[in-house]
């Protein structure tokens, strides 16, 4: 078993855990307290915290914590301790649910908590914990709730917790239930670490990548387009563009050949993938043409590849064959589970597909791994694990032979072992098609977010009959990888965005420099210097910087650096300020000095002003 | 008027023009002859020949063409003189069809011709056409058609022509009605001018994009993934890198901002923007999910880049903007008219729209022309004109008010004139929203293509109230301009496939250098050599190069050439037929003399061998 694993359980039967389980509890007295009537359904710990789903006699609003919160205070202060009471059999429950947990608000608001009893297995124990007090006021105080604990001792223990939001929430996560209200909240054992937490979420809110998004002018969603579906803005489009330039120079580099698809295809395609039966409800309505043939939005590229690479007899020797697309694709997710750029109904992976021999496997699975690990370097992302997501043995959700999938969990297994990987097993997390291998990067703020995935498929190239022919003249199946490092474009520069805050590293960013010229007589000389740093290899552009006279811009060529030129009729200060608060790495301030001097005023977004320097003393401060 | 509108004005009265149409006459009496029971509709001139399209009693087939070719040359040789005869009224008309025309084979094979009778303007004269002669059994041989001529003098003129095809074609251009059989046929006035044109179409043969963009493994289609909808294999994913990479870099020298939109959005978009009333026929079935909302895959990006442009309050500062996209769209094309990469279903424009000023639209007008013509001179295709499309008047296709028309039309017209441009205008060739620009290249066997298009558009930034704060701090409507250069990527290759015969310039070529070790003893040497070319900046790759100790390999930086070594096992001489069949510009052989004295044997796809050189030599012969 792997680090991580160990980790949860150890979560699970940790003191924080039971304490934030018993907030839940006493968050449900006191609102059973306040809003009499409430139908109390499941309150569990979770990480940073918990919450409880409750069914409200009539609606409540984020402007109603601090009330609940304020009440919870005051009962954690009676020193109620929390007791576990066994039921005597399924009757003596019931009863005790009716009579007790009610506490006399009417048999109703037992409703949820009867239906949990009947999913309790026959045989098992039935337990209840009671939490209960006289306060000053001589009035007994008491909350007794079905539930399998474990608890802390006292609700005294309670202190350092605090209520953050309202959402909705289905009963048994099943829309066609009723809604319920979901109240979160945090708790910790100490009130340094949950300040800490609180200051970690206000510094999250200000690297909101939705609200960074637009402010830089990376991209945008608009209701009349549709939701989930990103509206790239020049900026954001140049982002996209240094991103997968990378990828595909990285990838060029080790062997992968392009490839484009379209992205419709016809709903055959779909049906032989296993796509149509195993993932229609996260397709976008198919185009149907009563007459004629029903078009599907592709929401993965790899049956599109699978056609390619059944286009030609395939020799042994033509594998490892890597066909890789940056292929947009299209999920029709639940509007209520969009967020940001994190989860999108079209986005863009940068994926491929490896059909690779028996023998291969290992390698070409190794190969992947690391050009994710050389990836999260250049995106300078330090930490970073791996989750492996095996086949739920009692699902039916998955397609092909479970010998298959023992091969492909293995393999991918051996590799991570053979590479000293961190990994972590999550049973029920595989594709429909195979294992996967998920990639899970911390970010400036020590958030876990999910980037980027490999997958082993036996399964794909056994349903399309996929072959090559082998050493033995005879025909043999291929082994397919699914792989997408970044995971998808949208997701990464989600990511990226909320990671640094906007302040993309120099590579990165879409404007690397604005040159500003101080007053209009600069124009001229601000736009040679930039038409040196973008080192167009054009001969006429190249002429333009050299034919205007201005002695010493001469760059190393192709620096091809992104630049703008700010030359609006504003004041230099709010020219800075405006480049600084659109996170530019660095500005060039050109003057009169500057123009005699052949310099440029060199001002670092982080470090601030520089002084004067050469264009070329400029581009090796700027590592270039 | 424009040279070009001469030009065919000049055509259609030229003898050229009416032998052709006497040619489709002799045709038809060769059909009536042949294939008693034939029933004739329409048989036009057209460029390099004619057609006939008639409704066959039983199905024929082009192995029946040479039976009707030869009774064509029998009858012509008839010495028949072609007389025009007029109708004195309808009735006569009508009596002249079914009495003469029908030659006796039944009322039923006037049915087409009473039909175009009917649609004859009333007062309008209604002529015939009559050949007669009494052949040397004493047979009496005539045809009469409803014709409004002009022809030629006598059957004898008509000796140069070849019927070359059978297609389907609905009376009346309509899917509603029967289809009909078309014959074609080209004219000419010479042996020579005969003999000409076939070689020019055995040359196109050879140089069929669809079969060249298989076998140098460019594209590919599948039926499974539905018709007109390409699949791109490596090489020519490459190309589009390529094209797309060298427009990027025009564009950003020349201001333009990139923009990425989804391929779909919810119908509204479209309904706003009009494509729904006058655009559905062109458009996949929608995506309707009854109880939400209906998508749409997109026919065209404007809309998307008009939301862009809402986004934000606009000044008169920030006008021109230019937003460009490559951009994916899809046209539900009828399966009949998809042709190769010619005519597709989904396609990847070279998109973007300016939104400019009144005041800026003539300068931003002739700045996308000149785009047009600098990418046309790094593409290599020297023959360029340009059509006009303006709106016809008496239909109802249009959008807008016809005094924007007006606006649009004249200043494109103005643009042309001033820039010196060669253009003939085509009424009712304009796009729904307005007038346009096309671009006609010729291609190396003289043939015209449509490639690329520039639009001016009053109507869409009235549609979708548009609007920028101008200098009077007043609200103004700005104009936008659609253009595509390449007009789409899948077309622009298609072309320039044909145009190169596959043989692509060195800058474009997707595989430029192929590496060829004689023996595998000069593998890794080869592997430098090609690492070395490929010039990644990377400093690994770049050692890689350096440390296999071969001596003089160093190239300048950055040449990044797309190399591949070819270490097959085969022979030398089938590895260099192959690469030549595969149209790889130079071939670099190396074998022991090569490693001894730092060398590569050069062979250029044109001039052959051009022996040893060194790596530096050779970048210089490449011209790079």
């Amino acid at each position: 078993m792997s680090a991580p694993v160990q980790e949860k359980q150890a979560y699970e039967q940790s003191g924080l855990y039971r304490l934030r389980h018993s907030a839940a509890h006493l968050m449900a007295q006191a609102v059973t307290e306040l809003f009499p009537g409430s139908k109390l359904s499941i309150g569990p710990p979770i990480e940073n915290g918990f919450y409880y789903d409750i069914d409200f006699p009539s609606t409540i609003k984020e402007e109603d914590l601090p009330k609940i919160d304020q009440r919870m205070r005051e009962l954690a202060k009676l020193d109620m301790p929390i007791v576990r009471r066994v039921a005597k059999d399924r009757v003596d429950a019931k009863r005790i649910i009716l009579e007790e947990c009610t506490l006399g608000q009417g048999d109703a608001t037992a409703l949820y908590k009867l239906e949990l009893l009947d999913a309790i297995p026959e045989g098992d124990e039935i337990s209840f914990f009671e939490q209960r007090a006289t306060d000053k006021q001589g009035k007994e105080r008491v909350f007794i709730d079905l539930c399998r604990g474990p608890h802390i001792e006292s609700t005294k223990e309670i202190k350092h917790f605090k209520l953050m939001s309202i959402a909705g929430a289905y009963w048994r996560g099943d829309v066609k239930n009723k809604q319920l209200t979901r109240i979160y909240g945090v708790a910790f054992d100490t009130k340094e670490e949950l300040e800490h937490y609180l200051n970690m979420l206000e510094e999250a809110k200000k690297r909101d990548h939705r609200v960074l998004g637009r402010e830089l002018g990376l991209f945008m969603f608009s209701p009349v387009v549709g939701q989930g579906l990103a509206l790239w803005l020049p900026k954001g489009a140049v982002l996209r563009d240094v991103l997968s330039d990378y990828m595909k120079d990285e990838q060029t580099k080790r062997g992968y050949l392009p490839v484009v698809t379209p992205h419709i295809g016809n709903a055959k395609l779909y049906e032989k993938s296993g796509h149509i039966i195993t993932y229609k409800e996260k397709m976008f309505p198919f185009m149907e043409d009563e007459e004629k043939e029903t078009f599907i939005l592709k929401p993965m590229n790899c049956p599109f590849h699978i056609e390619i690479y059944q286009s030609a007899l395939r020799s042994y020797r033509d594998l490892p064959i890597r066909y890789a697309e940056f292929g947009t694709v299209y999920r029709y997710e639940q509007s209520g589970e969009l967020a940001g750029m994190l989860r999108v109904r079209g986005f863009t992976q940068d994926d491929a597909h490896l059909f690779v021999r028996e023998d291969q496997l290992l390698e070409e699975f190794k190969g992947v791994v690391d050009l994710i690990q050389v990836t999260r370097d250049r995106l300078g992302l330090n930490e970073m694990r791996f989750r492996l997501g095996t086949r739920d043995p009692n699902s039916d959700k998955y397609v092909g032979h479970p010998d298959n999938w023992k091969l492909a969990e293995d393999a991918i297994a051996r590799a991570c072992d053979e590479m000293g990987l961190d990994y972590d097993v999550s049973v029920g997390d595989a594709a429909f098609y195979g294992p996967k291998l998920d990639v899970i990067v911390k970010d400036a703020l020590g958030r876990a977010w999910q980037m980027g995935t490999v997958q082993v498929d036996y399964n794909l190239p056994e349903r399309f009959e996929l072959e090559y022919i082998g050493e033995d003249g005879k025909p043999h199946r291929p082994i397919m990888i699914h792989r997408a490092p970044f995971g998808s474009l949208e997701r990464m520069i989600g990511f990226l965005t909320e990671h640094y805050a906007g302040a993309f590293p120099f590579w990165m960013a879409p404007v690397q420099v604005a040159v500003l010229p101080i007053a209009d007589r600069h124009n001229d000389y601000a736009e040679a210097i930039a038409t040196a740093l973008r080192g167009f290899k054009d001969k006429d552009a190249k002429l333009t910087g050299e034919m205007t006279g201005f002695a010493p811009i001469a760059v190393k060529p192709s620096s091809n650096l992104r630049v703008q030129v700010d030359d609006r009729r504003e004041t230099l200060g709010k020219k800075i300020r405006e480049n600084q608060r659109m996170k530019v790495p660095y500005m060039l301030i050109v003057g009169d000095n500057d123009i005699e001097a052949g310099t440029v005023g060199v001002r670092s977004r982080e470090d601030g002003d520089l002084g004067a320097m050469t264009l070329q003393g400029f581009l090796e401060r700027a590592g270039y």
